[in-house]
């Protein structure tokens, strides 16, 4: 790993707050998500482990590629244990793994681990906090689990960069994560490695310049970069919420205010993924394919098809024509319907197109 | 993948014309390790493929690292079969893959199917291509398998970038390692993917302005970046032969001469490692490390301890201390050696310090 990135990486956690570095080992990844493998690999494979494969469990919804990394190469160290909230292991001894990601992806809450805490041995815990940064979230604690991983891409934007971290208390796992990284891909992108240290170098300077080092607060930390993102991220929540206000068909999460040591202000979350629940019987991603909004859906993410993930971080271009064409929809119990099924619905488009649904599908009545 | 990168590959591959990319389908990794990852599970995850996990086999001395990466994960689609020499499928018919690496990493032989020709269904081939470049050995023909690996790091050095690519003939074997590196990281730098991309435009553009397209040969071809490659590398080798011709301990293989038809010229291969044989009884690199040169041993490569790599790529002043270092050794028979033991032999090093190897181990004499 280049020293200048994990100076980079020490000092902006330092400066925002959201985890502590001191006593943690960080190990650098082509993205978080090979990390999430790396760091599955370093639980599952020490000699302790029993001859089963370790389950991996996570608090439904959860993010939909877990199961599918955990999936793809059938290994026989670990497999896919579903939803944390239903995982019951009879003797409760068995070790398992669970990952917790907070805030949630897809929904923003804040989560703790479940199963962990129920279990004799407690199972080992991964936390993805990915999105834990000032520009979605209020920063309340500096987190200090034993595993936690972060990525450029939602911190930055800078997703194409390619570059992910962990910080991990335990020096055996340490080394078993970057064994693991050096056996799959021999290393990591200098290129990547040297550009995202320079870009969160920029972003510490900025903090600092705004408010000089640990002192934000207020008008001072709105000028920085994780200020002025949080500003984009609550406009486009303000808009999506007035958008949905104005219609039938769609509930949004809300979320407390929360004081953000970072910023110095109470504010509500402005998560980077809407979690947009459909009325009863509805197909969310379904009703927004017909739309023309690609969306991907509950089911995904272990989670009923009611439930819909979107995006809050495209284009601006993109956002505003998300936002028109869902304003449009609305729900009409439609009577005169020839075919009489019960409980079916036409929804309007916006240029007047009704289309219609009965849970698990959606097609013109016209 | 970005298009910059793709143009790029396949302008330098039709320059050099070590392979056939008509027909094929590019695809892009962080490093051509883990597209042999991707390949592996592309060939093995078939619906096609029965119950028993693959083997994966290679004729030794093999690349150590393709046991390591095949084990990792103890997947239940492949696992590692072993030198394809002694690999015997009784009944012919289950399905394998065998990597036929070419030039060899370690010993720079040029390789052929082994297993892969013997069997009725004839097995998956992958074919690591990575020191197929007029740099390292002749180029002979375009190549036309069915999966062909290549890397930034031996075709220009770049190994920092972790740029590899596959040239892969069928189209949903290059889906399948798509989505594999999409699962597991999500893509690949583009950082990284533009950089390969401007550096392998160089590399073509010299070479077409120091001969014109495909109007290589002779001196025109030896200015070219791979020319003047070629050249440093051939000087290598004849210091290394020359400092191995000195001493009674070592052997080199012996490489025929080839045409090379991007060179113009017929010249002997110049691998980017040495494969040292040392004589019978001894360990080769307990023997170098009694010497503090640090290489890698027969047995990581399936071969026999009195084998060791030796790299010939590394910096001018490395190689230049490392011939400095082997040439003082040499083997005496020390007839009166107090402990008597058969066969034991005293090596003697730079600084007229004697040593004793006898087949595993190394030590002081006095």
């Amino acid at each position: 790993m280049e020293p200048e990135l994990q100076d980079a990486i020490r000092r902006v956690h330092l400066i925002v707050g959201n985890a502590r570095t001191e006593g943690y080992h960080v190990v650098v990844g082509t993205g978080s998500t090979i990390l999430f493998q790396a760091a599955l690999y370093a639980l599952s494979s020490s000699s302790a482990v029993v001859a089963q494969p370790m389950k991996v469990v996570c608090a439904a919804p959860y993010y939909s590629q877990y199961k599918e990394q955990v999936e793809l190469l059938q290994s026989r160290l670990y497999e896919w244990g579903g939803d944390a909230n239903t995982y019951d292991d009879e003797d409760k001894t068995a070790p398992f793994i669970e990952v917790v990601t907070s805030p949630n992806n897809p929904d923003g809450s804040l989560r703790e681990a479940t199963v962990a805490n129920k279990t004799e041995n407690g199972g080992k815990l991964i936390h993805d906090l990915a999105y834990y940064w000032p520009n979605y979230t209020p920063i309340t604690r500096p987190e200090d689990h034993d595993i936690m991983l972060f990525t450029l891409t939602k911190c930055t934007g800078h997703a194409g960069s390619r570059i992910g971290w962990a910080l991990v208390k335990d020096v055996a796992v340490a080394q078993k994560m970057t064994s693991f990284m050096q056996i799959t891909t021999i290393g990591v992108s200098k290129d990547s490695q040297l550009r995202a240290a320079r870009i969160l170098q920029v972003v510490a300077d900025d903090c600092e310049s705004k408010a000089g080092a640990f002192g934000y607060g207020g008008d001072d930390a709105d000028r920085t970069f994780f200020g002025e993102c949080r500003k984009v991220m609550a406009g486009r929540w303000e808009k999506l919420r007035e958008a949905v206000k104005g219609n039938d068909v769609f509930g949004l999460p809300k979320y407390p205010k929360r004081y953000c040591n970072f910023s110095g202000r109470y504010f509500q979350p402005a998560p980077a993924f809407g979690w947009l629940e459909c009325k009863e019987g509805y197909d969310a991603s379904a009703l927004m394919k017909a739309n023309n909004v690609l969306t991907r859906g509950g089911d995904t993410f272990g989670a009923s098809n009611r439930y819909t993930r979107i995006s809050m971080i495209g284009r601006e271009e993109e956002f505003d024509r998300f936002l028109e064409r869902i304003s449009g929809i609305h729900c009409v119990n439609e009577d005169e319907d020839k075919e009489g099924e019960e409980g079916l619905v036409v929804i309007h488009d916006n240029n007047g197109n009704a289309r219609r649904g009965n849970g698990n599908f959606l097609h013109e009545v016209k």
